[in-house]
């Protein structure tokens, strides 16, 4: 098996080509434009699609791809009319703590934008959720997630009106739920999370601003307070493109 | 707000179509499609893309670009020439446990084909991330994995050739590489982990037998011995269609 010096380990092997066989003509030009990206640093900007045509010998059709698949995975960005190099993926980590603190931990300020906060009575799919009884009140409130302004990710939380009776009056949406909860004298001791991978649906693309159908990094969290007692049912969507979580594994599992 | 009595909490909020403005034709035809899906059962095959195109008054493309979609989500997954309902995603746990074990938690039947197994000098980044001298020997093994027979993911495992020097010799790669380790008296106390999307190389696609491009959930990891050494470097690539990973936080963090 060829395998150069300077791979990186977090790479795919052979930079993803296969031993035999033919590779599509785009990937090829990827892997080369990769490579140029390597040598420019963040924020530069990107030759011009026609260029590139030219330097690789190969129609825009083909680079259009091959910059589509980067912009995708997080490697480029649009910035204005054009597209730049885009800085590492977010690392944030998975635990207890909020959005909020994990995004300050990484030296960027949190922010949230209220898209809706209404009640309605519990549909039969949450109540099993969370245990609350069909047809209990309960909020559901939609923001959109900042990092430095940029937004990253949708955020829907559901918790019953019982426990937070005066959100939509008292809970300014731009802070942070998990400040305004513990002030209630509710602290989360634990919470259920599942991660998977979605595609952006047309409303999500346009609430964050990515291109449709851009893959999500999808995280489902069900949260108890330190009773044990499920208390808040989450569903944050995260653009696949800027984010990474890490988590520390000891041999006492969670 | 339209608040659907039987949203499910883990759906997009109004099925992901825009309050305002138009949504693409393809993904009208989608949100249909699935609705249907939730009438069928795992298995049960979908109707021709020549009579979906008749049901819905759309071209046959606009419904070859939904299935697309529903295919890259897991909704939907390719049977011989045609296409049937696919079944949940697998949830995995996030644990220092072996990929083997979390396999069989769940009922299926963990496999692994061996793709390749050599030894080289330790490049730079990787002796940066498991603490060894540059050039020293290393493994690199990679090999497909199975749950039932089916191709799930993709793992290169990367170790030191002074902690395990007769892998090639002892080790039989369709089996637990863990429980290898633990008999040659190596046991991990703890493991880093970073999670994201990336899309599937051709090679990658190719292995793994995924469509190209299709998003993929990928897992870096660095297993510590309970000596708190580091003794390897993990990059394991999972079917975004087919799995998720499920992990308990508690309030000391890990």
């Amino acid at each position: 098996m060829d395998y150069p010096n300077d791979q990186a380990p977090g790479a795919p092997v052979r930079d993803g080509i296969p031993e035999h066989g033919r590779i599509p003509k785009y990937y090829a030009v990827k892997a080369q434009i990769a490579a140029l990206l390597d040598e420019l640093t963040e924020g530069e900007p990107l030759p011009a699609e026609r260029e590139l045509a030219l330097r690789y010998e190969v129609a825009r059709e083909t680079v259009r791809q091959a910059l589509r698949e980067l912009l995708l995975e997080g490697r480029l960005r649009r910035h204005g009319r054009g597209t730049v190099v885009a800085g590492p993926k977010l690392a944030q980590p998975l635990s207890l703590a909020s959005y909020t603190e994990g995004v300050r931990r990484q030296g960027r300020r949190p922010g949230r934008a209220l898209i809706g906060l209404e009640r309605f009575p519990c549909p039969p799919a949450l109540a099993a959720e969370i245990g609350l009884e069909r047809g209990e009140p309960v909020w559901h409130m939609e923001r959109v997630l900042l990092a430095d302004d940029e937004r990253v990710g949708l955020e829907s939380t559901y918790v019953s009106v019982a426990r937070v009776p005066r959100l939509d009056a008292e809970f300014d949406p731009d802070s942070s739920f998990y400040s305004y909860v513990h002030r209630l004298g509710i602290e989360f001791g634990s919470a259920d999370e599942r991660i998977e991978t979605v595609l952006a649906t047309p409303r999500e693309a346009l609430l964050i601003g990515t291109p449709p159908a851009l893959p999500m990094l999808l995280i489902h969290r069900i949260s108890y307070d330190t009773g044990g007692r499920a208390t808040e049912r989450v569903r944050t969507l995260y653009r696949g493109d800027r984010f990474s979580f890490t988590a520390r594994l000891g041999s006492d599992g969670w």
